[in-house]
C-alpha cells in the first residue's frame, strides 16, 4: 500500500510534498494596508462572499518570511522548510459576518505551494523579498524604532507585480486587529474531461483553522504600495487608490484543519 | 462570477496558474532504459495496478525539455510556456494491459507542476539538464550521430537526485516502441479535515490521453544512470541493477482529457 | 602550488569558476537590430571607440542558448556548462574601423559570468528565455519558415528589462553580416584602496577573438523590442526609436584569447 | 566619460553591478569549528602564507544570512541587497602572524559575488540556507536559549557541498574570539593571451579590512558537519576529521577597503 498525505504517494511515505498535518509556521510580516476600487476588490470574490459594506475596497497585502515546521523537525532542513510569500487579503462578508478573502499569492518553495492548494490559498510561484532587522546594529539594516523603513517586493515569472515601503510610528496598542477577521480559502481541483472543464472536482469554500496563533513585536507606521501590471496577472487591478497602515510584525501559528463553509 | 480553470479564479480569468485544455507540448527527450529490483519497483505501484510479469523491474526515466502552448500562443512568452523535466516510468499491468505508471517526477516551472497535478502527475519541484544538440558544428555541441555522447541530471531542493549518460549508436527503426505503453497516473487531492487525512478528496486512476502524439529524430543507443540518496526523497530505492537501451529524441502531442479507469 | 587559471585557486586545479582557455561554443540566437537615440548610444561608449557616423544609433540586441565547452567533455555537466544570455552590442568605430561595442550583457551561470568578465564582458546576473525550435511539429513550437514567430525577454533582480518578438522571412542570404564587426569589449577590475576607487587595477581595452566561427540555419525577418525602466539598469535608456531586421541562428565558436588594443 | 566602480561602467553610473564603496553589512551567522587533516588545510593556502603550527588543520565554517546597505538606502530593495552566503576560513600565518584564510566561498547573489571578487574572496554561486530565529514563539522556530538547535546546508551547481548542525549550550563569554584573526584573501584577476594564462593581471595578497565590527546574541554549544564530493569542487578535501565548537550570532561592519600584505 502507498503511503503518505500528498503526491508522490510512496512506498515510504516520506516522497510526499508536504506531510501529515500538523503544521507549524513562524514568519516575519512586513504588511500594507490601502483601498481600491471597491468595484475591483468585489470582482475578486467568489460565490458565498458578499462585499463588506463597512469597509469594501480595503485590502491588506502581506510579505512574509516564513520558517515551516512539520512532525520530524523539518525546520533543521531549511532548504525545504523555508519560504517567502506575497499574498493579499480583500475584506468581504460571509452570512453577514466581516471575513478576509485570499484572492491572488505567491510562494517561492513547492512544499508551501502544495500546502497552500490543500488549504484553499490560490498559490503561484513566486519571489518576495523584505527587509530584514538584524540584532548587530549598523547602516544595513533597521532597528524596531520609529522611523525604522523596510522595503519589499514580490515577481512572478520575471515580472515585478507588486513594491511597498513601510515605515514605523509606533508599537501597534492593539495587534489584535491583525487577527479579527477569519480567512475564507476556495478549494478548488479541476476536472480533466472534455466537457467538464468547468465542474471541478473539488469547489468549496472553507474558513483557515489557525491554532495557537500568536504575534510578537508588531509595529505600526505609514505604508506606500505599487502594483505592476503582467501577463498572466490580475493583481494589479487591484490597484491602490488611497494607503492605509503599514506594519511590521511576527506571527507564529499551526494548521491542523479548515472548516468547510455551510 | 470568478472565471478560470484553475487557482486562482479571477474577473477575468487570465490569472489561472493552468489555462483550460488543450495543452500543447513539444520536446526533446534524454531517455534512459534500467531494470531494478522488481520488489522495488513493484514497492511504487498503487492499488489498481499489477507488476507485469514479462518486464518486472524495468524503468524508464525521461529528461526532457518542454515547450508548452495553449490556445493564447503561450509559446511565445517562453518564461511561462519552457520548462524542464524528469520522469520515471514504471512496467505495470492493469487488467492484464501492459501499461506504466508514474511513481516521481520533477519540473522547474509551476504551470507544469499544477497541471501535471491536474493529470494525476505526483509532480515536485526540481531542476532539470540535459545536453542540446545545436545545428551550428563544433566542440561544445554533439551531433546526431554514432557515438554522441549526452549527460542529464536532476536535483531537487538542493541535492541531486539522478545523473545520466547517453551514448548513440544509430536511428531506432521502430519508434512505436516508446509510445507503446499507455501511462497510467493518480489524480489525488488530499481533505485537510482531523480524522479525515486518509479520506482523499480525490483520488482515481487515469489513463492519459496523448492526441497527435509524433516523435522525430529517433536514436537509440547505450546508457548509465545513478540515483542518489536524498531527504524526502524515494527515487533513489529504485537503484539500478542491470542498464539498458539509452535513447534521445523530439516528441509533440496534445492533452485534452484523461480517462478514469474502470 | 596552488593551480587553477581563475579563483578559486585550489590544490587541484578543478575548482575555479572557469577553465584555462580553450573555451568552446555553442547557441541558438534570436536577435533584434533597432535603432536609438545616436547620443544615447554614443554615451555608452568608453574612451577609445567614437561613432559611427554611418550607422551611429544602430544596436543589435541578442537572446542566446548557449553550450560551452572545455578540455574535459564539459557539454556532458549541463548544469554547469549550459546557459541564457542577453546582451546587445551598438555600433562604433575604433581608429576608424567599424566595430561593435557591448555595454549591458545578462547571463543566468555564474561560470559564464566569470569567463565574461575576463574577456571584458561586463554581465551582471539574469533570466534569459527565448522561444525554440523543435524537431517534432505541432502546435507547440514554430518551425523555420516563413512567418514562424519568437518571442524572448531577460530579466535581472526580479525586473524584466527588455522582451522581443521575431518573426521569419526568408532565410539570410548572406550571414557574413551578422559577423562583420569585430567585438571590443573593456577588461575592468577595481582596485579597493580608499583614493583609488577611480584607479582600477585592470582597464583595457581588448579586440574578441572568436575562432572557428560558424553559423547555421540562418534566418532574417521583422522584430520589435521594448525596455522596461528598472532600478539600477540603464538598458533602458537604449529606448529603440525604429526597429530594424529581427533574425534567428545558430552559431559557434572557440576563444583562446583577446586581443588589447593599441 | 563612463561613470562606475565596476562594470557595466556605464553614462550615469548606477547600472554598476556594485557601487562605489563604503559597502555596509549585516548579518546572522551559524558557524561551526571543526579540525581536519593539516595536510589538507595546508595544500590551501597561497603562497605567502603559512601554516599555524598552535592550530593546522583548524577551519571555521559561516553560514551566513545578509543584509547589503551602500550609500542610497540599498537595503531598501532586499532583492538585490540580500543574500546568503557560506565560506570556510582556516587557520594560517603571515609572518609568523596568526590569519584567516578564505580558500572557497559561495553566495547566491552576483553583487555579491563582484564584491567579493574585489575583496580577493574567491566567490562562485550557490545556494545557502541556515536555520532562523523569529520573535513569535512556537515549534516553528528555535529560540536563543540551552538546546536550541540549528541546520544549514550549502549546495552549487545542483549538488550539495555541506551541510552542519548547531546546538547551543550558553552565552559566548567572549565573543572577541570569532574575530581575532585578520582575514587574509587574494585578489586575482586573469590574463586571457595565448602564453600568459599563468601571468594573470591581478594577483595580490591583501588583509580585510572591517571597520565598525559589532557582534550581538553570540552563543555557543556543539556542532557538526558534513561535505559532500561534487564536479568541479575541492570543498570535501577538508573532511571534518573532529569537531568543534558551534556558534550562532548576529554580526555588522563596513568595508572601505583592503590592505595589501608586504
Amino acid at each position: 500500500m502507498l503511503k503518505g498525505y500528498t503526491v508522490p504517494l510512496s512506498p515510504k511515505g516520506v516522497a510526499n510534498i508536504a506531510p501529515t498535518p500538523p503544521w507549524h509556521y513562524a514568519g516575519d510580516i512586513v504588511g500594507v494596508e490601502f483601498w481600491t476600487d471597491p468595484a475591483a476588490a468585489e470582482a475578486t470574490l467568489p460565490e458565498g462572499l458578499d462585499p463588506d459594506p463597512d469597509s469594501s475596497g480595503r485590502v491588506v497585502a502581506f510579505f512574509v518570511d516564513w520558517q515551516f515546521n512539520g512532525e520530524n523537525d523539518e525546520y533543521l532542513d531549511p532548504v525545504r522548510s523555508q519560504y517567502r510569500e506575497f499574498f493579499v487579503l480583500v475584506d468581504a462578508r460571509h452570512r453577514g459576518r466581516p471575513v478576509a478573502w485570499c484572492p491572488y499569492i505567491y510562494v517561492d518553495n513547492h512544499h508551501a505551494l502544495a500546502r497552500g492548494w490543500i488549504q484553499g490559498f490560490p498559490k503561484k510561484a513566486g519571489h518576495v523579498h523584505q527587509t530584514r532587522v538584524f540584532a548587530s546594529p549598523g547602516k544595513a539594516s533597521p532597528t524596531l524604532e520609529p522611523g525604522a523603513r523596510f522595503g519589499a517586493s514580490v515577481s512572478s515569472d520575471e515580472r515585478t507585480l507588486a513594491q511597498a515601503r513601510v515605515t514605523l510610528q509606533a508599537p501597534m496598542e492593539d495587534p489584535s486587529v491583525l487577527l479579527s477577521r477569519d480567512t475564507i480559502n476556495l478549494r478548488h481541483f479541476p476536472t480533466l474531461e472534455v466537457g467538464k472543464y468547468d465542474k471541478p472536482a473539488v469547489h468549496e469554500l472553507v474558513r483557515m483553522d489557525y491554532a495557537d496563533q500568536q504575534v510578537a513585536d508588531v509595529w505600526a507606521g505609514t505604508s506606500e504600495i505599487e502594483f505592476f501590471q503582467a501577463p498572466g496577472e490580475e493583481l494589479a487591478d487591484l490597484t491602490p487608490a488611497r494607503a492605509g497602515m503599514g506594519f511590521r510584525a511576527s506571527m507564529s501559528y499551526n494548521v491542523t484543519q479548515v472548516q468547510p463553509l455551510d
